[in-house]
């Protein structure tokens, strides 16, 4: 099965760009991912105003791509542009924040969201409905870049102490940049409770509608 | 991994026992499932009366695997038991209802579940959320053995079919006994949208934890 991705942050280089492919091809066997990445955004989307800016331009890179590939994946955890590309394309549009929370509320009740941004995503927070228990944002982090610092390991690592102090059973990660520096299965190991990479829960998903395919 | 997997049906050939193991193992490679089964219930669990009976069994069950496996799938779409054993033991414990619910809520808006009993199990309901929009018994089915005839492979169709009539795009099949008979790919080619298999859900959902202990 051939899967489009959109990155939602401008990448200049190859190996950049499909850093997301290799995570999901090396999980889920028989997925092949082609990754794209929006213009002019280098920060990606951390707020209201840069998820505007990006949804359209997901959008016109959704259309592109929906002609090539068998299912399309949005590479962020707000879902831009899934809802638009779902309505006008013919073929599965999966994105990463409504995967996300799926499969937490699968595993857990009291679900612990870390983010980068000021808010939960809506896409997460109503999926989990219930299932929400409470959310940290990585401190001195203000785009999914900064969480490639050294000192951002630390500081994710401290949220989820906190949100598993508080009660959470189960942690997701709000961000797909979470997903580029694979810190999931270290939460996972020094928490004990079942971590949320964004990123391979899209692929988890789409990988199950391939094996609705088969047969 | 090693998922220990309870069928809530008694059989009597290693066989049929095994018949869940090689679904899962064959889809998600990494995962060893070892199969067994309750005792004294040859027509497994069709209505409150039979689910209460099987409840204790699944519990003691599950207890025994609880200290050799490393995850317990229950592969009942109603859950039984799986709230109890999640409490008592230390091990994840995964539910067939739960798992398909959480599949079919990041793929569909409006799901049409198909049953062999009276009701929507609960736990699919209560899941589905806003997300549910009808459900069907399959016709002349009163236990999931029943399902294995030839004329409940139409009238399942049938129950899609009225199903995606009504709106629903995308189906969720409420009974393990449809993964038994593996019809969910052959709806998913007839109408053209997804079907989750509950038992493919729940190894879904467990090679996703798998993943999580990786890296």
């Amino acid at each position: 099965m051939h899967i489009g991705l959109i990155r939602v942050r401008t990448l200049e280089t190859v190996g950049a760009i499909d850093n997301h492919g290799p995570l999901i091809e090396g999980a889920f066997p028989g997925l092949r991912v082609e990754c794209h990445c929006i213009k002019d955004q280098p920060y990606g989307i951390n707020d209201d105003e840069s998820e505007a800016r990006a949804t359209p331009k997901i959008i016109e890179l959704g259309r592109e791509l929906g002609n090539t590939v068998d299912a399309i994946i949005v590479s962020c955890a707000a879902d831009p542009g899934v809802e638009a590309l779902k309505k006008e394309l013919h073929i599965p549009v999966i994105g990463a924040g409504r995967s996300a929370a799926g499969i937490a509320r699968t595993l857990g009740k009291a679900i612990g969201v870390i983010t980068i941004t000021d808010d939960v995503p809506e896409v997460v927070r109503n999926n989990l409905g219930d299932h929400f228990l409470a959310w940290k944002k990585v401190k001195e982090v203000k785009t999914g870049l900064d969480l490639e610092s050294e000192a951002s390991y630390g500081n994710t690592l401290n949220a989820a102490e906190e949100l598993v102090a508080e009660g959470s059973d189960t942690i997701l990660l709000a961000c797909t940049g979470f997903s580029t520096i694979a810190i999931a299965p270290k939460i996972a190991k020094a928490m004990g409770v079942p971590v949320i990479d964004p990123v391979l829960a899209a692929g988890s998903v789409t990988y199950f509608l391939m094996l609705n395919r088969k047969g």
